[in-house]
Order: C-alpha cells, then structure tokens, then sequence
C-alpha cells in the first residue's frame, strides 16, 4: 500500500467516436473511446459474435496476459479455443466500460467541457454514468465492428447487470443473454458495501478532492481499503475457512520469542496478509475516480424503476433467450435476486432457463473452477446455435 | 466526520486494582482501574448479582443516561425494573472492558511501565489484551463488590465471548450462563473485517501512528469508515431493505433539477446517509487505539485452541446452567457457530438449552424489539432462580 505513484495505464486497443453519446443525466459526452480486445474470428456471416461483459472492477483482457500486472486474462479458463465460449468457434469482444480505467473514456480521460486548458483529467467532474450508458457506448463499438447481430451478451456481477441492459434496450440484436451471478437492481446492503468504499477513498490523504493526478500521487491507501472490504463479499464464509481458518503467519522477528508472548500487531492471520495483499495488488491497476463512477452507476441500477416499477414490463415480448446463472453461496448477489428476476421473465414469457450452482465459493465462483457451472455456459451456447441452425 | 477534537471521556465510577494483572501476553499490568454501573441491590445473601457484558463499542452504562451522548443505556430495554433481567429482583454489574476507553485501563491510559515522563499515554504500546484478561479484570471487581458467587454472566457478541470465558475461567464462581449470538472463535471473515477496520484507521492522516493525542486530533474518517463497514455486518440485508430500500435523500441544492438530471454524488441513498451518521456519532464516543486493542482480542478468541483444540474440554464438568441464544438471521455469529458449542457443551455433559430465535433483524437482534428473546431471557433466569431456591 506504498504505491502512491500516479497510475500509468499505457495504450489500448480502441475505437474513438467523433460524434460521442447522449448520457442519461443529460450531459452530451463527446468524443467517447471504446477500448477493445477480441477473441476468435468474426464468420462470413458476421452471426458468431459473444459480448463479454466484465465485472467492476475487470476489464477487457479476458483471455490475454494483462498489460499492467503481466497475470493471465481474468477468464482465461472460461474463453478460449476449446473452451466453454470457445473461440475456434466464437468472435469474443470485450470492452472496457465507459468511466473506466483501462482505455475507454472515463474520469482519467482529458476533459472534453472546454474547461482546464486541454490537459486537465476529468476526475470527479465526469458526469455521472450508468448501465445503460455504458451498454450504449458497446453498442456503438459493436456496430463499428459491422456486427447487426450479437449471438449472445454474457457476463457476471455487474457485467450481469448490463447483460440485462443489452437485453431491455436492444432486445433485437442478440439472440442469447446469459446473466451470472447478478441482479436486476442493486440492494441496499449492496449500496452500503460500495458508500464505504467511497468515504474510505475520501478519506485518503493522497485524495486531493479527486485531482490527485496534479499532486502526482494516488490515494492508495483509501482505495486498497474499500478493496479488501469488496474482497470480503466475494467470498462465503466457508471459502475464507477453508482457505485460511485461524492460521497465523508469525512475523519473523518474533520466531525466538516464547509461545506466551503474543504478538497481537505483527503476527498475522493469513487471512489479513491475504487480503493487505488484494489491496496493494489492486492498487496498481486501479484508478480512484473510475471506483467512484462505476460504483455509483451500480447503485442507480434498477431495471424495474426504468419501466414504472414494473420489471415483467422491461422484458415485454422479448424475443431474447436467457440463461439466468446464481451461485449458492453466493451473499453478494443471492439466488433470491435470481429468482426475482427469473420470475419476471416467465411473467414476460420470454424463454429463460435458471441454473443454481451449488458451491459455496461465495459471488466470486463465477470466476473460479466450477465444472458444473463450465457445463452450463458450453450447454446453453451450444443449444442456442442448434436452435438457431449455426451447429 | 469533522470531529478531530481529542475525545473528552470523562471521569467515570471506578475501581483500582494497584496489585494489577498478569496479562496473557506476559506483561504485568498494574495499577489497573475498572470502571463500572450497578442498577439495583445486592441482596443481604449476596447471591443475586449478574454481570452483564457489553459487546465491543458499548461499555457500562447498560440503563442509564449515557454521559457522553445523553441517550438512554444499550440495554434499557432489557435491564431494569420490571425487565426481563429485573432490577427488583436482581443486582447487574456491568464494567467497561479492561482495553476500553470509558474509564478503565485501555490505551488511552497514562502508562505505568516507567517510559514516558509520566504524562504520556499508551497508544499503541498498550499490551495486547485478551478476552480472558477482561474477564480477569472483571472478576477482580466482582470479588472486590464482595460477591463469592454470581448468579449468571449474560453478554452478547463480544459480551457473549466474555460469558464462555468466565464459564471456563470461573465455572464453581456462578449459576449460570447466557452466551448470546456469539462464538467460541472468531472466524475467518469475522477477522478480515475487523482487519480492514484497523487498515482504515492506519490509513488516516490523524493516526500518527497512534500518538494522535499528542497532535490535538483523532482519526475520526478512518475511525468512522471502520464502524460504517462494521455497522453493516452487525444488520442484514432483509433488515436494509426494509428500512431503507433504494430510497433516496434529494439534496434540497438540487431540488429544482430536471427528473432527467442525476445529481449522483450529491443525492444519497437514504442507506447512505444512515451510514454516514452512525459513522460520525461513533467518533464523538470512541477510541481508536481502544478500537485496535479490542479487535486483535477477538480475533485472538479461540475458547478450544485453550484446551488442546479440544472445545467439549473446555467445558469438562461444569457446574454452570448454558442457556445458548442466536438470531436466524445473524450472518456475523451465524446459528451454524451457536450448534457448535452447543454440540460441545453437550460432550461434556453441561446443562444446556438452545434457542434460536427467527427474526429478520440481523446480529443486532439482541439491542431490539424482539418479544421472544425478552422471554427467552426473562425464562431462563427465573428457571434458574427456581431451581436454586431464589424464587
């Protein structure tokens, strides 16, 4: 949690539109970059495209090694030649969402208001973002790629969530949505866990009232703290037992010292080492303000209030066939969210399929190794091209 | 969240010990004062004295006026005349928990280990503490009341950690026992949010590394951060969603904006504002040292890595009477940790019922309106006053 040298991000793979997008709070955003990664090969017929859609805190490299950490893509088990989305197969697209940190534009980008003097960073005056406006900014990458149809939108947490976006605002342009781990709007517990994680950031010293940059540093140690907050509800209470019950890493320093003598403040539980560690690691590839524009457009999720209240009404006569995926142990997004929306779908008569998987790896099993869930993505892809004759 | 005024405490009714204690972690301690509340009269036999426990940021005043807060005792609802636990009837002693910081021995005492000039306070040099060393430092006090035997030690959460360990400590020294939504160890979630707790009062820029007295300030955002994310695991989320949903507070600032405005930094989730109170109210009455001491002996609670591993030892002929409580919906001290001890207690062959009482109110269930648990309360002790011939 040292690191508080401003955040380099380098270069990504990117389309800029000119002509920019109408976001929902009224502020015309122009121009708007898609930062971008694909998988697979686009068919003759342009009709094998999968928009993978990541969670908070990913981004697009899913199945590549990650330019600033060197680690390997944060689905690379999960798409790739052979596997369940399988790229001999599939055109894989990625994108970095709007107001985020990794080449789509966002609160890092230069402003484009005509204020500052053409090298001021946006930070928190970039107007607020939502879902929806983050699906609309891939939509307009989709269409640039010459894509007039997606074959499917998958994605888990909040990458669920615009899953179910794509689905309510271009109902006619997929024929799949398989929506993991995710709800159709955000609980208050939910927006309790996130509203901490944001007073943790303002609490930083380093935060500067969000123009950091200027200061040449980054609030690390506020951000790393919301992260081993957030890391917590990934998990389940069974997976942190099992990862590392009551073991005590003892600080070397104090290996002569007797077994009486406690050494509550440097020994650690390897719990706490393991956590201290996803916070400095974080750190490194996260930007502050894009943690304060995508939570909050997490919080305003609410695909029921976008339709008067009623959520059947946001799926009316949809022709989108959906796959709708929770984890049992899973606290952060339960299988009730799921349920809740599966029932709204049946209310819609739209073609849902719900699969609970039982583990109890806790929201984050939708990245980890679940051969029952692997299964279920492969089955459901597969019997989507049978059904619609690409097999 | 403005609160960087020094924390005044005040002067509060207490008890020194100038013999001290010898601490767990191998330092004599000495003097050691314990600050206490009495409601009610000890009885001429000397036989009716509870100890109640308070959980980790309350502290003495159980049923009456809080001097720093003016509001009513955390327990005014449980104990007093008439109440479950009746003051008519029986004498309750509550004592702030040696490490605390309303009056007895904690960091913010001036230490006596001869370093210093005298004037300095202990800050993070405080020894480490442990549950049995408060429940040490209690029984002086009880002994020092001239009380030989106690009529039962009732505490919930941390407060319940304390009951075991008087259970164990002290079993031919009372009758009985009501260990509430509490464990024999702390898990390894619970230990991972109160790491991140100590992280976020590290992080802030009025730590000082502890000695923020001597700077004239308190680490009131890193303080307030930590008791946000704990208030959330002290509720659940069914309790959230009912009292707060996804309802939001306009800022009057922005009142006259268009509907289509969203005004996502200044406009909060009623959830929101919620947590920000209850993180700026806790500064004005706690410690941050006591914070960081209080936490590492809860996380160092492990009733049966006392006995060998072996928790059913622990309790190996005990005298005591266990009447063992947990809330359905409580996820910090969740049943499943209530059944395990009240498995162990039945390997050693105690005298023990178990309730779990169904409710949608989280681990805060026992500071509540929750009628079944005052009769719970209310039952025990009276079987247990029958059954000694105190009725």
């Amino acid at each position: 949690m040292n690191s508080t040298a401003p955040l380099d991000v380098g270069d990504h793979q990117h389309a800029t539109f000119p002509e920019g997008l109408d976001l929902e709070c009224g502020v015309h955003l122009a121009p708007v970059d898609v930062a971008y990664r694909t998988y697979g090969t686009l068919s003759a017929k342009r009709d094998n495209a999968i928009v993978v859609c990541h969670a908070f805190t990913g981004d697009q490299y899913v199945a590549d090694i990650h330019p600033l950490t060197g680690k390997p893509g944060w689905w690379g088990r999960m798409v790739g030649p052979g596997r369940p989305i399988d790229t001999n197969r599939f055109f894989v697209i990625c994108m970095n969402v709007l107001g985020g940190c990794m080449g789509s534009t966002g609160p890092r980008s230069l402003r484009t208001d005509g204020k500052g003097n053409g090298t001021e960073r946006w930070g928190t005056d970039f107007p607020p973002i939502t879902i929806r406006d983050m699906v609309r900014a891939q939509h307009m990458l989709v269409r640039h790629l010459g894509i007039e149809r997606l074959f499917a939108v998958v994605g888990g947490s909040m990458g669920g969530m615009q899953v179910l976006e794509w689905a309510v605002t271009y109902p006619h342009m997929m024929l799949a949505a398989m929506p993991i781990a995710t709800a159709p709007y955000h609980s208050a517990q939910n927006i309790a866990f996130n509203e901490v994680g944001r007073q943790s950031i303002f609490a930083d010293p380093d935060w500067h009232g969000g123009r950091y940059w200027q200061q040449g540093v980054v609030p690390a140690r506020g951000l790393a703290v919301a992260r081993m907050m957030a890391h917590i509800t990934y998990l389940s209470e069974e997976a942190l037992t099992r990862k590392f019950g009551r073991r005590v890493r003892k600080d070397p320093s104090n290996a002569q010292a007797p077994e009486a003598s406690l050494s509550m403040f440097s020994d650690v539980f390897e719990v706490e080492s393991y956590l201290r560690y996803q916070g400095s690691a974080f750190v490194r590839r996260f930007d502050a303000n894009s943690y304060l524009t995508i939570t909050r457009a997490m919080d305003w999720f609410d695909l029921a209030a976008e339709h008067d209240g009623e959520l059947p009404a946001a799926f009316a006569g949809t022709p989108v066939r959906f796959c709708v995926v929770s984890f049992s142990s899973d606290w952060l997004f339960p299988t009730s969210s799921a349920r809740y929306l599966v029932r709204a779908l049946n209310q819609a008569a739209a073609n849902v399929s719900f699969v609970e998987i039982d583990t109890d790896k806790g929201h984050d099993s939708f990245l980890l190794d679940e051969p029952d869930f692997d299964r279920t993505v492969r089955g459901f892809l597969c019997g989507v091209a049978e059904h619609a004759g690409l097999a």
